[in-house]
């Protein structure tokens, strides 16, 4: 954590100073906003934590629930959204108190009513990421965003007791164009309606989202008539497996899931219940907790389930459903206008819950829209790079469904038996998804802000289009072990690593000396051509460099100047730039990344962790292309 | 982190319920505590977030100050105090706040005004403890207990404003035998006295100490007659090593020492001024900031130093002195009467703040007072077990005062030339001193609650008397790679940490479940004598198992009862006390701490993380005597 830059700061450093005109709670709605949040879900929230670490942005949430959630729906965190979560600051607090998935275990009814694990595996392959794979209460997960937003300088709070009801765009106006009605869900005064105007209205307000609607847009896909229970408890059993997340297929009664959940108790059960007919709705068969632990009570079968106490308790069916569109933009008005309102999480994509996918891939949504929504308010994007949102984001989300379709299929298919590799076809399955489940199947397509795989081979290990894969270095001013990927935080600015070809030492003349120097005074460059006069010069493009020798061989004090550059106030020195490989490791970071240690390179991370380009060090009009393709001149 | 074993409770699971009857902020002052605390110092609050834990024990912490403390006076977190941070649960909020010491640096004037890096060296060596050694504003670690304390079923706030003017005991009464005398401190109110009668009191109220003076403490010791500036500040400098903890030795000026601070800009420099003359106290000379920045100015030649702010400052000169007894019962009187006045911290013991020891060695005392407080007030030991506090603590402190005495005359000594093995004499010395700098020389004599070393060779790697070095485990359960030492939390209870012989499986009839079947069964067993009816089997001694087996070769379920108890008000099963040797790492725990592969071991934790004994799987009966020796009979 860096601060105390512009002066020493009494108290707990994640607690910004408040503006003197922010918001309190209980103040009248206002008359306009910059954004406007339907929905205080992962995906609203997590969006409006990143908008509210930018002064200026003024920022509401409408939540039409009376308070902050406080448990149910989603429990699951891909190692994928660990690694977004240390970017929010929260990493640790979410490995403290949550349940670590480490191992699956699968379990089926043999011969005469038994029950067997018949397979196991590891949950998270090693050298998959720095992160665990966690369960933990989705209420938990928002609480974490509203300690961001309540301790940022706006002191952002959502205004429960209010739903977007509809909204009209004004394609002419250059002002607030979107009028949006939101409509009073508090005792007393249900119904009663208010006009907020709005330059961005941001539907995270669910699978029926009144948001998309007003633009139009609706969910396409299909169900698969089957009723499914999913219930929290605490409970007593036998059964072996009730910390380690676990399938089991009875003989005759279905199947069920148990993800073992948070505090060490606390336990999350997919059962399979009824097959529904067409057009029949899981909730028309008024099934209850009762029904779901009777039934899981008969999978479990010989073994006991004594259930203390039910927290929370759903019956739903799968359906996998897509809308076309993320915004309101159709295809054919693309070039002409840019989106002023765009979708996240359920309100344009749905699944089932049972491959924990639906909230990271919401939270994942907001984290490529907020970096893409903050340059455009803060001018330093054009509007029309908000079209990527739905370009990049609708094609992660089709992959989703496809595959979150295929493995509903495998987990209800009936009648498998182990096949050569000993493993049930399942277990091969769960295995074969372990990429998918961990969150890091993602790549966007070649695009404007994802470049092509030409130079990819200088870091075969750093996917172009996929996200940064963190790896351990030694930070050179305080020889601090550190993750390189800790030094991305969730606060819109690209990174720019460059990994040094062997013997640079930085010495003036030498490869990285001279791309340091022409990166701060070239007026070509695109950290002088990007960054405006008077904000600091890594604050839109942030370069870091990691060098191959081991730290004791190098001289921070001789590094460029880029490297060292002068931040806040006082022009204090940033000493946190620059790295250099872990010699005590077994790999090294240019070893563990496959990065060409004879030519180095530069890899470009956008402001999501995704990796945006691979270039070679000497390649700086591809690098200064880069960017012009996506932010404004303001050098 | 386990929660919800009472029932799923929503929320932060670090915010217990609050207790219905807890006293308020602005509340009066009670007539009558279980304990009082003189202060809010590191001793003071470490000692209340302990009591805060326990319902029932009532305490008020008094504090002469108007609020919190905001910044200033020590700095250094040893890491054995990250050890017990972690206990406390903010280990990892710490790790993420704080400035790592990773590296030290040694300076010294060369030929010609120059100023030349002489010697590096790794700050804590490999292997030492999963923790780093950090450095964090006093004022934050306050926080973290004050937190602590208010997020406890109490409550619990410091009464600020308030100070102990004095205290008389009445050593015939067995209820609130301690009258104390408060001194109102607060604008308007100065001077006001008001009486408080506790049943224990505990000095943690500075070098000033009036609980040590109303006891007829005295500190002796020694003064350097030397002062030293000490001051927190932002700069900016060309000195390479801002960022590590450095050495500066200059030719002519004195020396210097850095230690760079959280945040990664603020650093606090210690500079040598003026000698002072006998009976002159350094606060005599006037001298001032400007002083201190000077004299470092003229130290750093030809460097750089160019101040932008002054957070904090202060001038003191070296003292090493310490009080002869921490309680209020002279020696003679032993036998007779137990502790009803303790003493903690600076009021007992005080030395350099160069060596960075102060405020960890205070919190050492309060927890080493904690669980020994809290089992005479829950009646689980006989008060006589608080004799033990200044017996263990004051042979600490005295090592303590003797070897900053030696380490501030290698400091500050003169003409230092390099040696043989090439380290200047102060570098040389600072590496045979890590592992008291790290907080790990400590070793509490053979005593009631420390065993003799006849099987110490059981397990080599625990000494007895020592801190529990932790090392990796994987959990059973849930297959969760984390330290075992993590398994112990600031509760006041023992751990009994049963190392399993090779081939022990947990079969029945094998040496492990025997001795767990008879801990939990046996009216010989401590478990069995000092647990009382209705409390959890584990509330006064916590059993945890490690196997030598790969984790997928056990069974969880077919463990003993005891290694699987029922907790809480639904009796839901504990899945946490059972762990195997992770067999991914180089070297597994039994490796790591020289655990006898063949016979196994037992090793008693003590509440304070220290290792009580080290015994045979087959001593039951020094087990049990061990317990007897410490806790009363309840069973």
């Amino acid at each position: 954590m860096r601060y105390h830059h512009n002066g020493f700061k009494p108290g707990d450093p994640d607690v910004s100073s408040a503006a003197l005109d922010h918001r309190r709670v209980g103040d009248p709605l206002p008359d306009t906003v910059d954004v406007l949040i339907a929905g205080s879900g992962p995906a609203g929230l997590c969006l409006a934590a990143q908008l509210a670490g930018v002064p200026g942005i003024r920022t509401m949430v409408v939540e039409p629930k009376l308070g902050p959630m406080e448990k149910g729906q989603a429990d699951g965190i891909s190692v994928r959204s660990m690694e977004m979560f240390q970017a929010f600051g929260f990493g640790e607090k979410v490995q403290r108190e949550s349940m670590w998935i480490n191992e699956t275990t699968f379990w089926a009814a043999g011969k005469e009513t038994s029950l067997d694990r018949v397979a196991r595996v590891q949950d998270v392959p090693d050298g998959t990421s720095e992160m665990p794979h966690v369960l933990i209460n989705q209420a938990r997960v928002h609480d974490m965003f509203l300690d961001i937003m309540r301790n940022s300088p706006s002191r952002l709070e959502p205004d429960y007791g209010f739903k977007v009801a509809d909204l009209i765009i004004d394609a002419t106006a250059t002002e607030y164009p979107v009028t949006v009605t939101l409509e009073n869900t508090s005792p007393g005064r249900e119904g009663q309606t208010t006009t907020v105007r709005a330059n961005y209205v941001i539907g995270c307000d669910g699978a029926r989202s009144n948001v998309r609607s007003a633009i139009g847009g609706a969910l396409h896909g299909d169900a698969a008539h089957q009723a499914w229970g999913v219930i929290d408890l605490l409970a007593v059993t036998d059964f072996p497996d009730w910390r380690m997340k676990s399938f089991v297929r009875s003989e005759e009664d279905g199947i069920l899931m148990v993800l073992p959940r948070e505090g060490g108790h606390l336990v999350r059960l997919y059962v399979e219940m009824d097959k529904l007919s067409d057009n029949e709705r899981a909730a028309d068969r008024g099934m209850n907790a009762d029904d779901i632990i009777a039934k899981a009570q008969r999978i479990f079968r010989p073994f006991k389930l004594d259930v203390k106490e039910v927290v929370w308790w759903s019956i739903y069916e799968i359906g996998h459903r897509l809308t076309d569109k993320f915004d309101d933009v159709p295809e054919s008005q693309m070039a002409i206008r840019s989106p002023r309102v765009m979708l996240a999480g359920d309100a344009c994509h749905t699944h089932s819950p049972k491959a924990g996918q639906g909230m990271n891939v919401s939270m994942g949504d907001a984290f490529n829209m907020g970096w893409k929504l903050i340059s455009v308010l803060t001018g330093r994007a054009n509007p029309s790079l908000l079209h990527s949102y739905s370009g990049e984001r609708r094609a992660a989300a089709k992959d989703l469904v496809e595959f979150d379709h295929k493995w509903a299929r495998v987990v209800g298919a009936r009648g498998q038996d182990d096949a050569t590799d000993g493993l049930p076809r399942v277990a091969r399955e769960f295995v074969n998804n372990l990429p998918f489940t961990c969150g890091l199947t993602i790549q966007y397509e070649p695009s404007a802000l994802t470049g092509a795989a030409t130079h990819q081979a200088l870091a075969s290990g750093f996917d172009i289009g996929k996200r940064f894969h963190s790896a351990p270095v030694i930070r050179l001013a305080d020889a601090k072990p550190m993750q390189l990927g800790h030094a991305i935080d969730a606060d819109a600015r690209f990174r720019l690593f460059v990994f040094a070809p062997a013997n640079d030492t930085c010495a003036p003349g030498g490869a990285v000396a001279s791309l340091c120097d022409w990166l701060e005074n070239d007026p070509a460059s695109p950290v002088r051509r990007h960054t405006a006069a008077g904000e600091d010069v890594d604050s839109v493009i942030d370069t870091r460099v990691v060098f191959q020798q081991d730290f004791r061989t190098l001289d921070f004090a001789t590094m460029p100047t880029l490297l060292r550059p002068s931040v806040g106030r006082y022009g204090l020195c940033d000493y946190e730039k620059v790295f250099c490989a872990d010699h005590k490791l077994d790999q090294d970071i240019f070893d563990a990344r496959a990065i060409d240690r004879a030519a180095g390179c530069m890899v470009i991370v956008r402001p999501d962790q995704y990796v945006g380009h691979v270039l070679a060090l000497s390649a700086r009009d591809d690098l200064a292309a880069y960017f012009a393709a996506i932010l404004r001149p303001r050098g």
